[in-house]
């Protein structure tokens, strides 16, 4: 049986980033597209709780249909997994994303929240970005790279619960000079928001902020595609601090 | 100097959690509390992109305001941070919680998504989650609690980038056998959205679903929860899986 791959993204179904990789991932099995209708980006693993969710299909080839969805991209993979797909995905992915997923990225991406969710329910999950806001971003560099992972990931399962957060330097295809398995660096957004005056003299805020990474360490993800490699960081949605466990029960809770 | 203790919350400015807690860590110092003007639940750590945020001031008393804000948890906490604060934070809470944000519903938590932002920006930052869910939930027995964990962790601040994930079982303030250090549960949510017919005959989708915990070690937040204890999980927003930073090497990528 092929296998059945569920993709979704936070940038909306009309995304030519979600395009490519569905054409990509069209290769290796029947595809299955549920993403928002509306751009997600920023959402991370957020769930809608209190709106009812709406799903319906909007196209539809031999082995590729896409669905669009109201909720989030977390939603999108549930609804998916239980409602749309005929039976449980072998492979979830997402993206691929207009820009960065890598260091503290992750936290707030609605495309890796759909990787989280596809890692929480213990399913072979990958997340694909290319570091290019731009609407004309070129995804071609991208496609031998995503076959390799796919195909690797298809013969060499990950352990449950772990996913992969691949993150894809801004170069032609024969300047990325290979594939990095690393960690996600340490970093922080700075001045996070513009304040503007609206035109009856109050005060409104815009998200803005500079990323500033003074994690210098060489294995992470930052580090890896500055020096223009494809960074692969393992993901786990577990966010105990194992290293603290042991030194806080001497604070005497 | 007073500490400048900052606050938000994902159930939104009027919650009686949120006003709780506030009055509770007046006593250690001035209290800001910036939190969204809408219930927030399950908006984890997102941020809003795409829409301008407003931030108003709608209540104040000697040594606590409340500043209602428009967007996310995190939203709020770096609006206070940066906009609202006369200074940088002492320490940022959130909360309290109705119902559980202990195992893997961290990671869909607004009141958590507080806590992580807090974190990123390397702040003291705690969460607090009662397990009740009733709106008439009485947050008395959580006051020693709240008092106890904020004092020791004024005393002994946290590793830079590390916060607690604290919940609260349901019961009375005599019953609750004590505290204990753990880590966060694996579990999952199973058939997360029911299917209903509106009106017209189409289908949409309620998000409802089973929490499932089949991790039975006598390490997780779950089991102490479950034994009548205070679950204290020190957290960190990393991702990274590093059991498979080694591993993954041998995939070939």
């Amino acid at each position: 049986m092929k296998p059945l791959i569920l993709i979704s993204n936070d940038d909306g179904v009309d995304s030519p980033g979600l395009h490519h990789l569905a054409h990509v991932a069209s290769e290796f099995g029947d595809v299955v597209v549920v993403a928002p209708d509306h751009n997600a980006s920023g959402l991370g693993a957020s769930i809608t709780c209190l709106q009812p969710l709406r799903c319906k299909l909007v196209d539809a080839s031999e082995n590729v249909s896409y669905y669009a969805c109201n909720g989030t991209p977390v939603d999108c993979v549930m609804l998916g997994k239980e409602h749309v797909c005929s039976r449980r995905p072998d492979l979830i992915l997402s993206g691929i994303n207009y820009g960065s997923n890598a260091s503290i990225n992750v936290m707030y991406s609605g495309t890796m929240g759909a990787v989280i969710q596809g890692c929480l329910d213990g399913c072979q999950s990958i997340g694909f970005s290319l570091l290019n806001h731009r609407p004309d971003a070129d995804f071609a560099a991208c496609t031998k790279i995503i076959q390799h992972i796919i195909s690797q990931v298809l013969a060499h399962p990950l352990p449950i619960g772990t996913g992969l957060n691949v993150n894809i330097p801004r170069l032609p295809a024969n300047e990325i000079k290979g594939i990095r398995v690393c960690r996600q660096a340490h970093a922080q957004w700075l001045n996070n928001h513009e304040q503007r005056i609206d035109p009856v003299g109050k005060p409104y805020w815009w998200l803005t902020g500079k990323f500033v990474c003074d994690d210098k360490d060489g294995d992470t993800d930052q580090y890896w595609l500055e020096q223009g490699y494809v960074s692969v960081v393992p993901i786990r949605p577990d966010l105990t601090d194992y290293q603290q466990l042991n030194n806080l029960n001497n604070l005497q809770l």
